[in-house]
Order: C-alpha cells, then sequence, then structure tokens
C-alpha cells in the first residue's frame, strides 16, 4: 500500500475503518509502554517510518525521540507561557513481536484514550482509525499480522483544530495530543466476551444480579460467571448469562461504605482456550427527588463534589497511575463523595478508584461549547455517549450521564441553532435511556435544555464571574424551586498560590475575576459562605466546585500562572492550597485542624491593628495561642461565619510572631502551628529585587525572589509579572504550571520563585516583565 | 460557505482552483506588506478569523503576532539546533480596502512565491489554491470583492511533508513555508496583457524583435510596443504585435558588458483604460558545443559558476531587496559570471539582477531527489516548468533551463522506477524544447538521464564525498569526453568558519567529510587546486562551486553549526569567508590581495618550523613581510600551486608577529595586513573556558571563549561543541546560522563565540557538550 499524499491520509483517518468501542475485557492485557520512537509533526506518510534508514542519512529526519506510554505530546507547551500550544499531528511507532498463545486466537489492540483522532498501522496497512480523545476502543490486528514474527506498528495522533470534532478549541482547557492513555496488546481465544453487563436488582432487602453478554469472533464457546462477595467468596455461579446470582440482604454501595461484588467470568471458546475476567459492581439505589434533595439507598446525601481534568505538572494528560492515585485519594481525605468528570469519559482507573472509595460520578461526554456541527460532528457525540455508557456502566459509583457542557455557547459556526442543539440533547437522552435506563442524565448551562435532562445545573457563579458570593444560597435556592432536579456544578473561583489579603470585605464585591484580587484570601472566604450555607439547604441535592486541581486551559494566556485555570484547591501538581483545608473542615469527621496562612509568610498592617486570623477545623473547639499566650477557646458553630466559628482578632506583635491552634474533639487533641511576620513598616515604589537560593537536594536549587522598594521594605501588594531564565550547566525546571514551576508568573505578595537543576554552576535571572528591575543570582559559583 | 473540517480544507487547497501562473504586467503592483497577523498552526477554517472576538474571550485564541510581508515561518527554527523545523500549516490575515481605479478593471492578487501549498480566502470564500513555493501565480478576486468597500483576505499556507509534491523532503535544504516573496495587489484594465514573449533576433549584424502576448479578461483592447535603447531612447514603435523593430548592429548583451534594450508596452482596453508596463531584454547568442567549450556572442566564455538558495540568518527564505542586491553584487565582486538557482525558480529581482550585472543563469524546477511520484506530482513538475519558463524568458541572462537535480536519488517511494524517471524528464525537455526552443535543457546527477536533456551535469565531488580532490581534474576532462555537453555543477566541499589547520598536506587524502577536517585551510587548498586547473581546459564549459553561501538545511543536524549547510563561501549572514578570496584572486580583474588567515589568530609549532603563508591575489607581483622584514617578492604564476605562486615558507617569531602583502599590478600598489599570535608551547587536555566580552554597540554584546588546559595554553584543535545560554535583561542573538549566531556550535581551533542583546544585566553561560567543562562570564554587573 502506497499512501501518497497527506490528503489521502487525513481522509483515512475520519474514515470509518471499523474500531471496537468496548472494554477488553481479559486478565491478559500487556501495556505497551516501551521501546517507541515519537515525533511531533506530520509525515508524508507510513512509509518514512518503513523505508531504508540510517544514521547520516536524509531518510533519518526528521529526529525521532525515545518515549514511553502513556505519552501526551502537549505535556510541557500546554504551559509554555510563549506558545500556543502544538495543535497537529505526532507519529508514534515500535515493532511488535506477536505470539499468541491461543489457537486460532485473536489478538487485539486497546486503546484505552488517546487524541483526538488516531489512525494505526501494521507495517504499510492502515488497520483502524478512531475519533474522540477519551473512550476506549480496540482494533483487531489478528489478520495483519498473521504469519509475521515481527511487525513496525505506528499510530498517528492529530489534534489540530477542528470544528466538526469534539470538545470544541474554544473549550477552557488543553485538547491534548498522544497516546495518553495505555494502549494494550490483548490476546483472546477464537470467540470471546466483547460487553459484559451487570444489572444489580434489589427487590425489597434481596439482591439479585443480572448479567448481558455479547460474544465477537467464531461461533461458539460458553460463559460461565461466579459471584463474589466482597469478602472475596463465591456465593453463586451460573453456566448461562440472565439472573446469576440471588443474594438475601446483600451489603449496600454507598459514599461511606463503598461495598463491592464481583463477577468472575470465564468464557471458553470452541478449542477449550478460556478469557477471564473479573467485573466488579454494587448494589445500591439513587433517586434525585423533584425540587428534594439526592436520596441514596434510601437516605438523604449531600453530594459534597468537585471536578478534576485529567490533566497534571509535566505530563499533560498523560497521568501516572500514582498520580491518579494520589488525587483520588486527596479527593476523599478531603471530603468529596461526588466528583464531575469534566468534561470527558475520564479513564477507567479513575473509576475503579471512585467504585472503592466512594465518590459518586457525573460522567460526560465532551460535547462542549461552539454549537453544533454536522452529521459526522453529531455522530461523534453519539458514539462517544454510547461508548462511555458501555464501558462504564459496570461502575456503581456512576450516577449519572452527562450530555455535554456549556452547550448554548456559541462560537464555532456560522449558524447558532439553539433548536437544534436542543432537539439533539433530547436525542442523546433518549439514546441514553434507552441503553442505560438505571440512570439519570444530566446537563449543565444551556437553560433551554433543563427540560431534556433528568438533572439540570444552570451556571452559578456568583462572587466570580457575576455577582457576589453573598448572593449565592438565593441563587441555588431559586434553582431548587425553578428546575424539577436542580444540582449546582461549577462555582468557586481563581486563587494564585501563595497571594494573600489583608483587611479586605469580599463578599459583597462584585465579579472578582474582573476586579483582580485573585488571593487565596478571597477564595477561602467564598468557599467558605458557600459551605456554611449549604449546612442548612435541605432540599439541595449538592453541588460541586470547580475545580480540584489547577489544569492547563489554552485560552488563559495572562493568568498570573500563563495558561493555568487556577481554581483548584491543588495546585498543578498536587499541592494543596490553602482552600484545601477549608472543605476538609466542612466536609470531613477525622479530627483536623489548619490554621489559614501556611503559605503567608508576612502580614502587615499599624502595630496595634487587630488582624483577622482563621482556623479551620472539624473539631468542637480550638484555642489559639499568639507567641504562646492564649488567644481564647471558640467552640464550633458552623453558622458562626467565619470558620465556623473559630476566628480571632489579633494584635501581632511587630516582626516575627508564632501562632498555634489545638483543637479538641472528644478525646482527640491536635495542632497546628505557623510563624508569621508582622510587617510595620511602608512601602514605597519597586525598587529592587532580593535572591534567596535554596538547595532542594540533588541538583535542584529553588530561587525566591522578594520585591522591595528602595528601602529594602517588601512591596508586599506586588503583584507584577516576572520572567526566570537560566544559564549554566542545568536548566530551568519549568513549563509545570505550578508556583515554583513558572518561567512567566506574577508575583505573590512580593515574592515569586523558581526551581532549577544546576549540575555544575549557573545563574538565575527575574525581571519584572515592565520595568528594568531584576537581576541576577548565582548557583553553584 | 461553511468550512467543516480539516479534511475538506486541505482537499481544497490541492484541487484545481484556477490560479493564473503567468508574471502580472504592470507598473501599478502594490505590495500588501503591513498590517498582517499571523498564527505558525493550522485552524478549524477561515470562520475562526470571521467570526466575533475580542481580547479575553475564548475566540481570542490560538494568539496571533503581526508581521510583515515577505515572511517565511521557518526563519529561525530551521536553524535550531534542538528542534525538527516546523512543517505544517500557517495562516496569515488582513483587512483589505480595494478601489480599482479602471471602471470595469479587473483587481488581481499577485504572490511571487509562497511555500509550499497556499489557499487565498475573501472573507469566507476560498478563492483560490497553488501548489508549488517557487513560481508566480496570480488570482483574480474582481468578482468576490465587488460592491465590498473592506473585505478580509486570509492565506494558508502549508509546508507539511508530503510524498506528492516537489522538493522531496529528503533533499538538502529546507523546504521553508510562508508569503516569503512578495504579495501584490494589482488593478488592471477590463482586458490586460497577461503573456508577452519577447524574441530578440539576430540575423548577421543586424537585430529585430519579435513580440507575442495574449491577453486575458474582457474582449477588445489594443496593443502598442515601443522599444527602447540602452540609454532610454525610443529607437522604435509598432501598434502590433510581430516584428516591432530592427535594429542595425544592436549592442550585444554578455557577462562583461550586460546591455538591456526594453519594450514599453501599453495595452488600452475597450474603455481606454491603460495597462503600461516595461520588459527588459537583450541581444546575445549562446553555444554549448558538443565535447567543446561554451561560446556567448560566438566567443568562447568560461562559465565561473556559483550557487545560491533563498536563505538567510535570521529571515529563511524571505530575503528583503537589501540581501538580495547584496549578494548578486558579491557574486559579481567574486568574478561570478554564471550561476545555477539551485534547485528551484529564484525571485524576480534575482533575475533582473543577472540581467543588469552580466551573471549567467541556470534556472531549474525543484524536481529533487525521492524518485517520481503520481499524476498531480508530475503535473505540478510540468506546471512549473512551464511557469518558471513564462515567467523568466524574458530575462538575457537565462542560458538554460534545469529540469531536477539529483533524480537518480530514492526514498519516497516503495518503487523507484528509472526508466519512468528517464521517460519523465524526456518528456520535461520536450515541454521546455516547445515553449522555448532558443535555450538548452539540463540537470544534474542522474547518469541514465544523460541523453534527455541538452547539457549534463554528473555529480564529481572529488576531495569531499569521494576521492581526494588531486583527482578532480582527470574526472572533468573525462567526463568532457564522455557527454555530449557537460557543465560540471557542484564541487566544493564544507568549512566551519575561523577552523585553521597547520602543517598538513590535503590533496591526496580521501573523502575529507568523513575525515572531519572541515577547515578552511583545507577548503582554500580545495578551490586552489580546482581552479588553477580549469585555467587549462580549454573545452570545458565552465563550472560551477557549491556554494556562494551557507544555507539551512534539515539533515544535518550534527554539522559543526546544527542544521547548515557550511559549503558556502559566504557565512549565512553573508560575511565572507577566507575562500571568497581564493576565487576572487583566480576570476576578477580589479586589483585585490587577501593574506589568507585573516580569522587565525593563533598559528602553531615548533620556534624554527616553517609554515605556509598565502596570498591571494590577481595582480603581478606580491612582496611579502613578516615584522616588517621582506621575504621576498613572487611572480603570480597560475601553474604554481598554491596561490598562483604567492605562497612563501615562513618562520614566525614566537608570540605575536605581522605579515603584510604588498601587490602590484600595473601602477596600482595594494596592501593587506594581518597579526597572527604564533603559540609554541604545547596544550594538554581541555580544562576550562576563558570569557571575554567585546561590546558591539548599543545594548550588543560579543561573547568570546576560549578554551584552555590547566596550564592556560589554549587547545588549537579542539572542535568540541559548546553550547551557549543566557540570563537577564535581553536573550541570545541565535538561531542565526552564523559563526556567532548559533548557541550549539563547534570550537573553531578552540574558539567560539555569541551575539547577545543585554539591556541592563545578564550572564552569558558556555558549557561543553559532554565534558562538565564550562562556566558564565557577568555583562553589565
Amino acid at each position: 500500500m502506497k499512501l501518497r499524499s497527506l490528503i489521502l491520509l487525513a481522509a483515512l483517518s475520519l474514515a470509518a475503518v471499523p474500531s471496537g468501542a468496548a472494554t477488553v475485557y481479559s486478565s491478559s492485557k500487556t501495556p505497551l509502554s516501551d521501546g517507541w520512537k515519537f515525533v511531533r509533526q506530520d509525515l508524508g506518510g507510513v512509509w518514512e517510518i518503513l523505508r531504508e534508514s540510517s544514521k547520516g542519512k536524509p531518510t533519518e529526519y526528521p529526529l525521532w525521540t525515545d518515549v514511553t506510554l502513556p505519552h501526551c505530546y502537549n505535556a510541557e507547551d500546554s504551559v509554555d507561557p510563549d506558545l500556543n500550544y502544538y495543535q497537529g499531528a505526532g507519529w508514534y511507532t515500535r515493532t511488535l513481536e506477536v505470539t499468541n498463545p491461543f489457537k486460532g486466537g485473536r489478538t487485539l489492540l486497546e486503546f484505552e484514550g488517546a487524541g483526538q483522532v488516531t489512525s494505526v498501522w501494521i507495517d504499510s496497512k492502515l488497520v483502524g482509525s478512531h475519533t474522540g480523545g477519551y473512550d476506549g476502543w480496540y482494533l483487531d490486528i489478528t489478520d495483519e499480522i498473521a504469519g509475521k514474527k515481527s511487525v513496525t506498528l505506528s499510530v498517528r495522533c492529530d489534534n489540530t483544530r477542528n470544528f466538526e470534532i469534539i470538545p470544541s478549541q474554544i473549550s477552557d482547557f488543553t485538547i491534548a495530543g498522544g497516546i495518553y492513555r495505555p494502549l494494550n496488546l490483548v490476546f483472546m481465544p477464537s470467540s470471546y466476551v466483547s460487553a459484559f453487563v451487570i444489572k444489580p436488582v434489589l427487590e425489597g432487602k434481596n439482591g439479585y444480579v443480572d448479567v448481558e453478554y455479547t460474544s465477537t469472533g467464531a461461533t461458539g464457546g460458553k460463559i460461565s460467571v461466579d459471584v463474589l462477595s466482597p469478602d472475596g467468596k463465591v456465593i453463586a455461579s451460573s453456566d448461562a448469562a440472565g439472573r446469576v446470582a440471588a443474594i438475601k440482604k446483600p451489603l449496600l454501595w454507598s459514599d461511606k461504605t463503598p461495598v463491592l461484588y464481583t463477577c468472575r467470568v470465564k468464557w471458553t471458546d470452541e478449542g477449550g482456550n478460556a478469557q477471564v475476567f473479573e467485573e466488579k459492581f454494587g448494589f445500591r439505589t439513587e433517586e434525585f427527588r423533584e425540587h428534594g434533595p439526592f436520596f441514596l439507598n434510601g437516605e438523604r446525601v449531600l453530594l459534597k463534589g468537585t471536578h478534576i481534568h485529567e490533566d497534571f505538572a509535566g505530563v499533560g494528560a498523560a497521568l501516572p497511575d500514582a498520580v491518579i492515585r494520589r488525587q483520588m485519594q486527596q479527593m476523599k481525605d478531603m471530603g468529596v463523595n461526588f466528583v464531575r468528570l469534566g468534561h470527558y469519559q475520564q479513564s477507567e482507573m479513575v473509576l475503579n478508584l471512585c467504585d472503592s472509595l466512594g465518590i459518586m460520578v457525573w460522567e460526560e461526554i465532551p460535547w462542549c461549547r461552539g454549537g453544533l456541527g454536522g452529521d459526522a460532528y453529531k455522530e461523534q457525540a453519539r458514539r462517544m455517549l454510547r461508548n462511555m455508557i458501555s464501558q462504564h456502566r459496570n461502575h456503581p459509583s456512576v450516577i449519572m450521564w452527562g450530555m455535554g457542557n456549556e452547550t448554548d455557547w456559541p462560537g464555532d459556526f456560522e449558524v447558532f441553532d439553539a433548536d437544534a442543539i436542543h432537539d439533539f440533547m433530547g436525542e442523546l437522552t433518549q439514546l441514553s435511556h434507552s441503553i442505560d435506563p438505571s440512570r439519570p442524565t444530566c446537563t449543565r448551562r444551556n437553560n433551554k435544555n433543563f427540560d431534556v435532562v433528568d438533572v439540570y445545573s444552570p451556571s452559578i457563579w456568583d462572587g466570580w464571574y457575576s455577582g457576589k458570593f453573598f448572593d449565592y444560597p438565593k441563587k441555588d435556592l431559586a434553582a431548587i424551586e425553578q428546575y424539577p432536579r436542580f444540582f449546582h456544578a461549577e462555582w468557586g473561583g481563581d486563587s494564585h498560590p501563595h497571594r494573600h489579603t489583608e483587611g479586605k470585605e469580599f463578599g459583597n464585591l462584585e465579579r472578582n475575576d474582573a476586579n483582580g484580587d485573585w488571593s487565596e484570601t478571597y477564595i477561602i472566604h467564598l468557599f467558605d459562605w458557600n459551605l456554611h450555607k449549604q449546612a442548612h439547604m435541605d432540599n439541595l441535592t449538592g453541588s460541586a466546585f470547580w475545580t480540584f486541581r489547577d489544569f492547563a486551559t489554552p485560552i488563559r494566556h495572562d493568568n498570573p500562572i500563563p495558561y493555568m485555570n487556577q481554581k483548584g484547591v491543588l495546585e498543578h501538581d498536587g499541592t494543596p492550597k490553602e482552600s484545601y483545608y477549608v472543605f476538609q473542615s466542612y466536609w470531613t469527621e477525622k479530627p483536623m485542624a489548619h490554621i489559614y496562612g501556611h503559605t503567608w509568610p508576612v502580614r502587615w498592617g499599624s502595630p496595634s491593628d487587630s488582624h483577622e486570623v482563621l482556623v479551620y477545623s472539624n473539631c468542637d473547639r480550638v484555642e489559639l495561642f499568639l507567641n504562646g499566650k492564649s488567644l481564647g477557646t471558640r467552640t464550633r458553630n458552623v453558622d458562626d461565619y467565619p470558620a465556623a466559628g473559630f476566628h480571632w482578632d489579633v494584635v501581632f506583635d511587630p516582626g516575627q510572631n508564632s501562632l498555634k491552634a489545638v483543637a479538641t474533639k472528644g478525646k482527640t487533641v491536635i495542632e497546628d502551628e505557623i510563624s508569621q511576620y508582622y510587617e510595620t513598616r511602608k512601602w514605597g515604589s519597586p525598587a529592587q529585587l532580593k535572591f534567596d537560593v535554596e538547595p532542594l537536594g540533588g541538583d535542584n536549587y529553588r530561587v525566591n525572589i522578594l520585591l522591595v522598594d528602595a528601602s529594602g521594605v517588601p512591596c508586599l501588594d506586588a503583584a507584577n509579572f516576572v520572567r526566570f531564565a537560566f544559564a549554566g550547566d542545568g536548566r530551568l525546571l519549568d513549563n509545570m504550571g505550578t508556583s515554583h514551576g513558572s518561567r512567566r508568573i506574577q508575583l505573590a505578595n512580593g515574592r515569586a520563585c523558581i526551581d532549577v537543576e544546576c549540575k555544575s554552576s549557573g545563574a538565575v535571572s527575574a525581571y519584572l516583565e515592565k520595568e528594568r528591575i531584576g537581576g541576577l543570582v548565582d548557583i553553584g559559583r
């Protein structure tokens, strides 16, 4: 096969080359992680990979890079302050040696997710293609590898801007390229189960397990199913689908008790070869009561929710397993019992962790912004909905399927037809119900469409994009009345890590994003206000603040950390901001106490001013000490905003102060302590930068800068953009989207920092972007 | 019109949307230089440009850059040591206000050249497309702008790798993207002359001027032609095409007397609106005699040739007029009378300068390497041949049309069919002859094809890619016998600026590119040897060394200056290397003398060693002085290699020495003088870098480094790669592909340098790439 041109190639990449869409059920997946070469550009065709070449020949070019999968080719540039992130093709290739252990068996390639249009070649043959960056899919390559010991596997990913592919490029997140989830080699018998649906049924106090399956490949074969109890004992077996188990008083899955049963499935083909796999499931009921709260297993549960993107410092969309595990545990530790996976189907591993940790899920297709495209666009939306449901429906954590986000946002087409959008979402809802009648559908932000989904969230961002946060509760209460089933998805605001503000009253400020505070101080007050009000909203199903972790976005280059959406309670690398503890204080039981201000080394004011000190704690009582002297004990009272009553007016001593909180919950006593300097001098115009180098171990250093006036007084309200650069034997550890990994960043209270790797000697420079204020510091000289 | 996908867009961009191909004959061209916005990536479609947007909205992205035309979007990255250069789409847009002064007139957009596939929109309408990066073309946009005061003009260029587009990506030069030649707005009457052919005919001593033309647009209209003498006087007039002038004893155009006549043409449409333009032409005859030399106007002329790419430091393919003027003048000053424009049709301005300076031209289509593609590929080759001839045939400087280069080089297709390539070149030759019977066809390097072109150059690179340069003359003499009409295109070798070698005998070295000397010393000996041998090759038509100026190439990342083909006698920014003067000494008459070694500050050896000192001069006699003392006078003798007899064995004093050459030609005396240090110490292993900062004026500095051993002795044979970096208030002035503008570069005799812009303070680091040897130097601290 000779591919003569990009046109042909691009056309093929969108053509309907068949690809399987279901999850691959197998216990013998081999991740194809190693041995890959990658180039971030388009090729003339796969022949560039296959032709003879060697070092020094023109065919050596373009130069390839060794990579391991998963791999995202926007890991760095999506947060590069000086670039539009790359949107185009990237090619991966490796050799593949295949020996299928099954006689007559099938060999599959399973892509758990790759962005955004992906085409696959075995040697020179295009074997399949898939459009959609977030659903899993697989290819049967049995015929293409037949009789070959070794083949060349080549994969072309493409995230070129394209109006006809969802999500829209005007979405507020990076639409990344690459094989950013695992790519697995799977061996199957000659026939195999390709779809497996578990329907746990509760009737009275008894549970029943109904299963359905589809097989693929050769004719013949038989199934057997064992059902295992949460402690791993076989409690029922069946040699057929249908009702495979009846369980008296099954343990119910809930956020507090995430109990999981297991189906162990064995499929045997006619030659006696077996496919074996396990699917977990849970018994639970859910109800979004009309104008009322949410019930899980018949009990009212407030959905305490957040959102998360698959995007992390240094790796982009290619999250390592350890990062996923840590993020879900951090959510759980903060008290989350609900997450909206925004704005697309996420990794299987995320859902598994939601199952086992007890985090309920709103998962949605990436029909996000821009309008409504043509036939291919709509078919992609339908396909991704079918795939999401078929791949994740067995997860008990999923409680609703999302039909899209912000579909009232025009831009990608000359015609914006709100009726057509309304009708298409109606069609998607029907499709969802027809596949999975057990779960409601939902969407956020398209007020015209509230009537075609079961659960609806309008846009309520009081205190950030509009209004003032004191008004937020009445908006929520009105929405409970207005919509049959209201859930509040997305609220919050941006906060620049380590930026704090002294002495402001925030709640009545209009539109904080416009007035530009972006402090942690503002955001903890906003969160605190809303959380203490939610405690009394008996008919609220729940809410999900936006968002758990800062993430890269291509449409916010002038944010304090460029191209970062900074609405997270974690930084891009998972470091908690102060606001993390505000939620923890409202949502968790395990005793905790956190004095607000761990990242606020210098407070300021006149010598006799009093200053608000807050302690976020879920304990019954907190006593605060200033420089060893008690300032009194407060008792927790959720109605006593802020900090549920744990607030003190404190007169600091000029200079260094210590604050200690001693919190008591039942018999448990815990402490938190911070040190803060109290600056009483007024500062003048910025005049110079002071540098400080902090060893981080190994060859790594952190360079801290502080902007001071001509007298050396820190400019504690300075928010200038600063740029860092490095010369020497090493490099900046930048393009991380964090407070310590960004070469362009706004000062936070006159400070900023950058991490560097320096093997022998080097110099780091920092300059304010608009003024000629800055300088250099030596490292290792 | 709604463009829904890249596929459609890409397909359209190659479709046969009509575009005019001839030169636009008009005296009222307005270059559309200003007001452009540019983005180097693909868009979802032109709608991204047209839709409503404003600062802060998602539709603001991707961020656009202000640019002026001409503009090449690989100006920097084609020589970036750390990247594959960008190969993909780039978009340009601006508003266009159009008021055609002619009633019923036509409005044209003329692209003088854009790479490589270009599509043009007026508002949302795709109005035309062109494939081919080097020929001119135009679009009639009259109908699209009718009734509009202002339109949005958008242009998408695309240099994505594509097997089906010539030249091949395995060619040894950058295949750049962008509108890198002028884009003009042209107003024409309702009908206009769209092709104008001047055929100067010599019969005996008399000259006749025959003209042909084609008109386009409305019916009707009439032509008048004035013929002007070289001094601008009207010498004939005609109201019709055909024979418009008979001139007794016309002055002949030659390399020594580049005399140009002019046709002044006036075309008047039926409404009385006039198109006025001038075309220059010349009277000359040419003959490539079989196995014999070349005759111009009946006299043997040795073609003293070079090559040049449209590629320059900092601007890539978008050469400013001043650069083109300077390069052609530098050629002329070096004695060139022939240039092969490699490997594609070049700018009209280049041809105009060849006409006026007397530089004969081999111009060729970019069928270069890779093999032979399909129908679209072949049609592009035919089209570019037709366009090249129709656009440049009136230039007297053009003496042959090139059918392609290195068409024996396989790689882009699974099948390499030498017979098909042979036949296709035969077809191209016939096409060329059918359009322009007055000029021979030619090609270089495809020995199977020598019989389908009129003039042939095999590949003879003795002393570089094969063999040794002492053997070069016999290869040339054999080729004169072997081929009916032989011309030697391409010979020479790379030289790293400022690298010099002491005491080597080069002529019998095998394959210098493999043994890695890359010194200026080697290359001046190679050039010198060949030039002195050519003086006696009476049947040689001529030769063209490769190449006049260093140029970027994507296939040589490990060259001493990465991604630079360093075979030029000029650096990438036009700075002459020593070899420039070798040619000048052989090829010019105006008295000159140049001591070899202006860029060689330190020579080395034992105290009593004698060292070769060369003076390149076209003078009769040269006397050399060492430290004021005469070392004798030599008389020019072209057979006395090297330096035509101007060579001395010199014993330097340890330490600083001065060399002065006094050259005499008739009554003219000229001098040249250099200073060289003589190092008698032996050096050990490299131990440290010494830094020196040299102010260049304004905010610019040059940082020089020198590698020395533990005792401080310079390591004068060191060729390590060094990397420069800058931290501070400024930037490296890098990605220039020069000896002073490359952040990764090999040392030359232990030295390297980098230019920086530093507004207040900064530090420059330099580190050897493999050893931990290096350091930093402060600037402005």
